[in-house]
């Protein structure tokens, strides 16, 4: 009886830690998310977590490097591979504060990363749950676990207020356009 | 009457015109499907055409540049957004000699390309009609037109060279093994 108690308590013990440690890494990804919102882009940010050490982050960037790659999970991922030298990311965990896309699920599997984390969901175009779940498709030579909903208040307040202040942005533009 | 017969003439000659042009362009992204051959890479290749110009070209470097996003349609998406300074590719054309997979099936979706000709299909792992048709997905902001099977044979038949050089040379390197 006594041994089952430790048993569970251990259990409860390493949950617990295991969840600490998603918070510790989802402030880091939000940290990221925090640079794009400083660029006027939606505010997204992604680490990579290797052996205990964030390897690689990225944030988005679209509209400042014209590019639709750009995404803060692709740019992760590309630096990821070049530290660990290889395609495949089969020890890491990647952490992103919103659903990924299609195209950065797609990603996710291609470079096989096992386990990823998410903040916030993406109703409308998320493919790791909402719209699809590209990373569990069985019929591709690999799946990823996930876990959502890590700071998920956190993640949504700061999405929440980047498109109120863009929609106050463009009220105001179009005012002064209006006024002209 | 021959009203009608001429419109249909111009019609059918419009439709040879066009597949003519489609022929003309996957043969370009042949030969960037060659060069990943040329580095004993899985010979893929891509071209993006925009107003009748070649204005990127990409061919698979997956092992060579030791990352997972080195496939041929990404490499070109890079450069064709960097080459018309926008995100939105909305105006271009994508040829890739192999159907795309789930991540570069994303990758068009968020780069808007209306317009995809793609050369064989991949049966395990295609994401443009074969295990999934991720460019035609309704809840996405974004759906394009695909056609299939445009210079199939040659695009097939340089896959299959491929895979059974690369079976001869695994079977070479085991036997070499055994016998050290």
């Amino acid at each position: 009886m006594e041994q089952l108690k430790n048993e569970s308590e251990t259990e409860l013990q390493n949950q617990s830690e295991a969840e600490m440690r998603d918070e510790k890494y989802m402030k880091e990804a939000l940290k990221q998310a925090k640079k794009a919102y400083a660029l006027e882009e939606t505010p997204i940010g992604c680490v990579i977590v290797h052996e205990g050490k964030i390897i690689a982050r990225g944030y988005n960037r679209r509209n400042t490097d014209k590019s639709p790659l750009a995404h803060a999970e692709i740019s992760a991922i590309k630096k990821a591979s070049k530290k660990l030298g290889d395609w495949r990311l089969e020890e890491c965990t990647l952490y992103v504060t919103l659903e990924p896309c299609q195209m950065c699920a797609g990603a996710i599997i291609q470079s096989r990363i096992p386990r990823v984390v998410v903040g916030c969901m993406n109703p409308k175009a998320g493919c790791a749950g909402s719209v699809l779940n590209l990373l569990d498709v069985q019929a591709f030579n690999h799946q990823a676990e996930v876990k959502t909903k890590v700071l998920e208040e956190e993640c949504s307040l700061m999405m929440k207020q980047f498109f109120r202040e863009l929609r106050a942005k463009q009220k105001m533009k179009k005012k002064s356009l209006l006024s002209e």
